[in-house]
C-alpha cells in the first residue's frame, strides 16, 4: 500500500476498533499482565495505554489540524513519557475508558474534516522529520495503533516465555525486540 | 516467569479473553486489512484465525488430554496448513464465531480438568521437540495466541507502511520479521 494507496475509509476501520480491541485483551486481566514488560525502559500495557491518551490529546488531531490551520511552524514535539505522570491513580479499566471516549471524539472530528485527496498531500512540518504530509500523519495514526497492539501480546508473551520449555523455539515472537 | 510461575488461573485469563480481543479488531473490517500478508508464505488475519481454529480442534486440549491419559507415544503432528481448505468459503465472521465456541468449550475443558501442580509436571512426547509437560504445553497456548494476536497487528500495520513516510522511522513494528 503505497502512499497513494492511503484510504481514509480503511483508516477510520481501524482506528475506531483500538479501544474496543485492546478492551476486550485487556480489562480485568490479572496485574500480573497488566503490569508485564521486556526489561528495563520498556513499557507494560497499563504504561502503552497511557502513552495511547496521551496520543489522542496531543498528536493525532492536533497535528491535523496545525497541517490544516497552514501553519508552517513545526508540531509541537510528542512527550514519550507523559503516561508516567499521567496515568497515575488511575486503573487500567479507567485508561480503557478514556481512551476509547477520546478515540470517539477523535474520529468524529477526523471524519467531520471531510478530507479530500488534496487536503491529504497537504505538508506540516514535523521537529524531527521534517516535511511530511497529513495523509502519512493519519498512516501513521493507523500504524502507531497496530505497534502497540502488537507491543501489549508481545510483551504478555514474553512474560510466559521461558514457562513454554523446549515451545520456545516455536514461538517466533519470543525473540522479537531482544 | 519460570516454569513454576505458571498459573493456571493466569493462563485461563488471557485464553478467555482472545477470541473477543480479535473480534474487537478484525469484524467488519474491510478485506483489504482482512487478506493483506507480509509477502509470500506468510499469513494474512483471515489465515491466522482459521489456524486458531484447528488448534483448538487438534492441538491443546487433545495434547493435555493425551498427556493426562499417559499415552507413551508422541502427539500427533499438528498440521499447519489445515486452514487453507478447512477455511474455505466462510467468511471472516464465521471463522470468529467458530473460533470464540470452540474456545469456551476447551477453555471450560481445561478448568474442568482441575489439575494439580503435579499434573501440570506430568510429561508428554511432542513428535519433534521430545518430552515435554502439560504445564509447559499450557504457557505455550497462552504465548501462541499472543504470538497470533501480535502477527495480525503487525501483517496490517505492514499494509500501511510506505503510506507513513518520514513516520516509518519511528515505526518499529514495520522492521520486525523483514
Amino acid at each position: 500500500m503505497k502512499d497513494s494507496q492511503f484510504n481514509l475509509k480503511d483508516a477510520v476501520a481501524v482506528l475506531e476498533r483500538t479501544p474496543a480491541g485492546l478492551t476486550a485483551l485487556l480489562y480485568g486481566l490479572p496485574e500480573t499482565w497488566i503490569r508485564a514488560t521486556e526489561g528495563e525502559r520498556t513499557w507494560s500495557p497499563y504504561a502503552v495505554n497511557g502513552h495511547l491518551i496521551h496520543g489522542e490529546r496531543t498528536d493525532w488531531i492536533p497535528r491535523a489540524r496545525h497541517i490544516l490551520a497552514g501553519e508552517t511552524r513545526p508540531f509541537e514535539r510528542f512527550d514519550q513519557m507523559a503516561q508516567f505522570t499521567d496515568s497515575q491513580g488511575k486503573s487500567l479499566g479507567e485508561l480503557l475508558e478514556i481512551f476509547a471516549d477520546l478515540r470517539r471524539e477523535n474520529v468524529a472530528a477526523l471524519v467531520g474534516m471531510n478530507l479530500t485527496e488534496a487536503d491529504l498531500e497537504r505538508n506540516g512540518l514535523h521537529p524531527e522529520l521534517g516535511a511530511v504530509t497529513l495523509g502519512q500523519l493519519l498512516a501513521t495514526w493507523v500504524v502507531h495503533d497496530l505497534d502497540h497492539v502488537a507491543q501489549v501480546a508481545r510483551t504478555m508473551a514474553k512474560a510466559y516465555g521461558e514457562a513454554t520449555g523446549p515451545w520456545t523455539a516455536y514461538l517466533s515472537i519470543l525473540r522479537d525486540r531482544v
